[in-house]
């Protein structure tokens, strides 16, 4: 291949015509990435970008709403042009989004990744995940840019509804199962954000990450080597972000020495949308586009995303010898090691699958998927308190006086990386391709006698209270207040979550903190439902709530599950992938901290205890733990040991419980978290059945990174302890660790689970 | 010497019998160490600590109300019993607190730090330095525990007040100024605390530390270099707080390889009180106390503090061979190598000067202690805004309402390690023990002819509305209202700044901000006066105020200093060593911040701008700028180059400025902020006046930690600006650093300045 041949195969092109035209002349940037506007005049037309050929194809489906129908003709045509083009007709990847679902018109919205955290259920995420690639498949995608594994460090963060949570574990566990169920269906899943992104200063995006190496490697890294090495993982995407002082894109020690040398990643490694550009634009790490692409290359950056800029000017650069050639071929080579893999280089190959017919309608929102989303939602709503009021029957007839902006509003359930509020916002308000029954709809038809009433009360982000006189009125002739508050996700300042939507502190949005304190006032019972992307400070009123719901934007089937969790024909399972704070400031906060971390009486006056923990969430049921044994009082440091308890549904109906483990380490040679997640298991159960869950916890389970840097397993006494959440702990046994101090470089990641059934007490 | 004798030599005494008693039963405790009382028990009699000698006797001016004269013979008792009870006869070094002054009943209260922050004067730090160290040998006392060299990172942190400010090179050059000042007296300054305590997570007190090694060693560290290297200073104490995850007190890195061995210091390393038992009880890296004691022995802490308590505990250790004898050792020869410096060990040495009699009245409040005390103030005050109604002229005669909790409220001027604060507070609500008149006070004397009425409003911290209706009535009533708001400074929760006592966010304290707001809707001119320990975020009404007087607790002489910048009998000249944020969230905050620190507008929604920012200041004259010129285009990687700039003073009033010389490095190899001091000097012109003063940079100065942790200095185009502050630049020059990237173990720290004078234009 000849200079020009291979830089080719290390870059994207995006078709941004079709995309909604920018009011620029007001400032009002349609954007759905970064800065994007700011890159129009760099771009330059297919047929001259692909006379050598092309690395990736940017979001054919994703960028403006076409058909599936249409999306595959025009993918099929820029395919061909692609392959045509070049002399050795190699085909481009095709990416897509796809966090909630396929990123595209028509496709199913599925629940935001918290939600997910909230499920604690790796198998069904990973069936989710699988649903995704196919549909993503059946229309020739090839890459899909999610998931998320930024662990939460700050709940003000935007993209805190795109994660799974603040802890790794769970985080890694869901990511890693989210991994395998896409590239099962034969799409490569991209990791992102490596590393560090959540952990901006104040939650703002982008913003420098002031990180240490010991939190960076035990909290931020380890998700991603989860999916990296139990995943096996097709593609990782860098983070925005510089990790104290040095942009994730220029980092060769975070990309290539721990990505490759030390994890073994043989997938490629993309560039976010300009991150290229914003090592010179942003960081200023380098003084023009040309010595980014240098830079990024040399770091290990393989493929430069939506668009080929920095690595579309590397020629020079190679020609002058300032950049060595063998960053090229190395990039080419992961590059073409992945199109062979798939199929690419095959003889026959179609830029489609055979089976999906020109012209034929294909539906890319089956009612299997709509099956499916319905039952991440069902599972990912946490009932966090309830004085008695819930579940309602459903055949209750009194008068029932349903308030608050998300109420009325289905894009609340939906993420900002949804098509609908993605892409759909900016071309209709009413067509959101899919079918999202609001919950208005779906308490209506799950309480077919009650007498209801709606009142907005304030809108979700204008400061509007004219609205509020009337909410208070409809609350003060109810029986029942239904009280629905929260976000609406959308991209770089229009919503009140998501990428580039970010929250100076943790009070709701707009109004609704006043609208939630007057309809209180009143004095009638209020059941609050949460719909959001992030925890908001409910601790202010959550005493005086009977109940309180919170749904993590629970996709296009939130209204029925969320309706359905209220009557109890769903009995909740969801637990707290994010604790729920106390009060709007605060922040950061994580449960992952040492005791200083926690309150410390005497020591400062603010406590930042949560309101609700990391791991809470209430059943219609309720579960006991007991019989904690362990298989040894003690294992050497590179032993292991099994821990079981026994979990009784000590209630009359069937529920889910999940039982979660959590490790001590009392002492150790640099500061712990107080507790962390070692392992959990979502099981269901009769009315007084129980179950045995077994956990096999080896010794590399405690590693942790020493005060030398070294990732440790250290002899002492550890605390395993079963609990309802990282706070409720409900039976705990200690184990010595014994042998000598261990240096381990590739740990045992993982805490099998086996639950066997037992008779009922 | 014996091994009792040796560790006895390590540790403190503190005499807590004449301490207010604790109302424990309620909760509520009159520490005035961080869980002082948890140590109640451990505490042992003088008689049997001091059988093998002493090293450090706490306190016994600064615990309890004691006259001089009785604080004299304490410890002239004390120390006569210390050299009676052992073989040796070496007395202890006796230490007390002296950060706004000599914390002791009766002694002069100067500035809060922050204030001398404020000032950018360090001859006249150095002055206030000497003075208190004057009167603290005078009484007997060899070291004080000052000064804070903590860089801020986050406001909302109480200790803000403690601090010099938020730039590392104001800090590290103020901070120098104070060590050489109380040194020149004969005292031993205590740099701390070592390092990194301001970073704690969102502010909390002894919160964790989330840094990595580049943040750490520019900005954290860098201050108390400068004291060591350029100061010579004899003592430094460790920080509470762990740095991802290793404790300072037990940081062999930080006390030893930094401190000792790069930078050479020859000192003694205190802890803080209490810190060594932290080690076990709060940050649990070791299981017990000896343990404790042995770790940060062996790290390089010399003497426990408060008392010996882990240090108690170690001759088991050394007998049984697991602590080698010859870090007892290290330490004893410093600590009695100090005690050699100090005289301790000459023959005919007296515990108390000869020239303090017993009996005689000691005044540690002299005339010239409160003339200094007075010009610190005065030239700590910032006008941070002025719609002209400023300066009022002192034959007003027209309505003035006093507003606010702060008028008549001395206390809010003292910081709260001032006695009166720290100490008085639990034995007396009348007694200071010093004359500090309140602002009202001070208004009535310089506004004789104005009808002055006062109304507080609100309390400073209580949530208590009552008083806001008389208020706002009185404000209707006048012509111009004066509006005092701020802090109270306490310890643990007692106050609303201070040790312990942190804020959520930069909201004023109680309900102040709802009374600023509803004085402000009268529509009458309002000078705000903020009397304050941290920025507040006075950004949610600056425009609504005719002028805004920021004043950093400016101590027992600040109601006559703000009474005379009201009036213009003093022409303000303080410049803001902190910003004053716009809203109350969005912490942690820093100027120092790359690009994606600052706004950034469509990557973000939120504007961390701050209204006022670092370095600003008014005048009731102006400042002109011009005739920017370097001494060189380029200079080598090891040269330097002088700038300098021609100041007018362009009013009809003498006033001094603040000239800041700002470095910006546009691209280098890891992201810089976008601006930062380089230099500063504080000249006084008169009307028209003229003066050019120059900067001498050396190439060191660009100093960073690169990406290889190695410090650097880069060839490239740097930028120097001279400003009116870290936004508004009058004048900059470009400069091309040449020759090789140079890594420096020991740069230059400090950008020398000349003033000349010249004619008027």
């Amino acid at each position: 291949m000849t200079l020009a041949e291979k830089l080719a195969q290390l870059g994207g092109y995006w078709d941004r015509a079709t995309s909604a035209p920018d009011t620029a002349e007001q400032g009002e940037h349609q954007d759905v990435a970064p800065l994007q506007h700011a890159f129009d005049e760099a771009h330059r037309p297919f047929a001259t970008v692909i006379e050598n050929g092309l690395g990736q194809l940017t979001r054919v489906f994703g960028t403006a709403p076409v058909s599936p129908e249409e999306g595959v003709k025009a993918l099929r045509s820029a395919q061909e042009q692609i392959m045509s083009a070049s002399r050795f007709s190699i085909p481009a990847v095709a990416h897509e989004e796809c966090l909630t679902g396929f990123t595209a018109y028509g496709a199913t919205v599925y629940p935001a990744a918290i939600a997910w955290g909230a499920t604690f259920d790796p198998s069904l995420i990973e069936r989710m995940a699988a649903a995704i690639g196919t549909d993503m498949r059946s229309v020739g995608i090839q890459q899909g840019l999610s998931p998320l594994l930024d662990v939460v460090r700050d709940y003000r963060w935007g993209r805190v509804e795109e994660t799974i949570g603040e802890d790794p574990y769970l985080v890694g566990t869901l990511g890693t199962a989210y991994v395998r169920g896409l590239q099962s269906a034969g799409v490569i899943a991209t990791l992102k954000h490596f590393a560090g992104y959540s952990a901006s200063r104040a939650g703002r995006n982008h913003a420098p990450v002031s990180i240490g190496p010991r939190e960076f490697q035990d909290v931020i890294l380890m998700p991603f080597e989860m999916a990296v090495r139990e995943g096996q993982v097709g593609s990782v995407m860098n983070s925005y972000s510089d990790l104290d002082g040095v942009p994730a894109a220029a980092s060769a020690e975070l990309l290539t020495t721990i990505l490759r040398d030390r994890w073994k990643f043989e997938g490629t490694v993309v560039s976010d949308y300009w991150a290229v550009a914003f090592l010179d634009l942003m960081h200023r790490v380098t003084s023009d586009r040309a010595q980014s692409g240098a830079a990024a290359l040399v770091a290990g950056i393989d493929v430069e995303l939506p668009e080929a800029d920095g690595y579309a000017r590397l020629a020079e650069a190679v020609a002058s010898g300032e950049l060595d050639v063998r960053y090229v071929n190395r990039a080419v080579l992961r590059v073409l090691t992945q199109k062979a893999r798939l199929g690419l280089l095959d003889p026959g190959w179609e830029p489609v699958p055979a089976h999906t017919g020109d012209g034929t309608a294909i539906n890319l929102d089956s009612a299997h998927n709509r099956r499916l989303a319905r039952e991440v939602a069902e599972k990912s709503i946490v009932l966090v308190s309830n004085d008695g009021v819930l579940p309602l029957n459903d055949r209750f007839a009194g008068r029932i006086a349903i308030i608050g902006p998300t109420a009325d509003e289905p894009r609340s359930f939906l993420g900002c990386y949804s098509f609908p509020n993605h892409v759909m916002v900016h071309h209709s308000d009413d067509d959101l391709g899919v079918d999202v029954p609001s919950l208005l709809d779906g308490l209506r038809d799950t309480l077919p006698f009650a007498d209801i009433r709606y009142e907005q009360g304030v809108p979700i982000l204008d400061p509007d209270p004219r609205g509020i006189d009337a909410a208070v009125r409809a609350a003060g002739e109810a029986d029942l207040v239904i009280l629905a508050i929260g976000d609406l996700a959308a991209l770089f300042g229009r919503g009140t979550s998501g990428e580039g939507c970010d929250a100076e502190d943790l009070s709701l949005p707009g109004l609704q903190d006043q609208l939630v304190r007057l309809v209180l006032k009143i004095g009638k019972p209020v059941v609050l439902v949460a719909v959001t992307g992030r925890p908001y400070a409910l601790g202010q009123y959550s005493d005086q709530c009977a109940a309180i719901v919170q749904a993590f934007m629970p996709g296009e089937e939130g209204a029925a599950a969320i309706a359905r969790v209220i009557t109890g024909a769903v009995n909740p399972s969801g637990h707290l992938p994010v604790a729920i704070p106390r009060t709007p400031g605060g922040q950061p906060h994580t449960y992952l901290a040492p005791p200083l971390g926690h309150h410390s009486d005497g020591i400062s006056n603010l406590d930042p205890t949560p309101a609700f923990p990391f791991g809470h969430g209430l059943s219609y049921t309720r579960f006991a733990y007991d019989e904690l044994r362990t298989s040894a009082a003690q294992m050497a440091t590179d032993g292991s040991v099994t821990v079981s308890v026994r979990v009784t549904n000590i209630g009359d109906r069937v529920g889910a419980d999940v039982v979660q483990l959590y490790l001590s380490d009392p002492v150790a040679s640099v500061t712990r978290p107080v507790r962390s997640l070692l392992g959990f298991a979502r099981v269901e159960l009769g009315p007084r059945e129980s179950c045995t869950v077994e956990f096999t916890v080896h010794a590399d389970r405690t590693v942790f990174t020493g005060a030398d840097l070294k990732r440790t397993v250290e002899p002492g006494e550890i605390v395993l302890a079963v609990g309802h959440s990282s706070t409720d702990i409900a039976e705990s046994a200690r184990v010595h660790l014994v042998g000598r101090t261990r240096n381990v470089e590739r740990p045992v990641l993982t805490t099998p689970v086996r639950v066997r059934r037992s008779a009922g007490r």
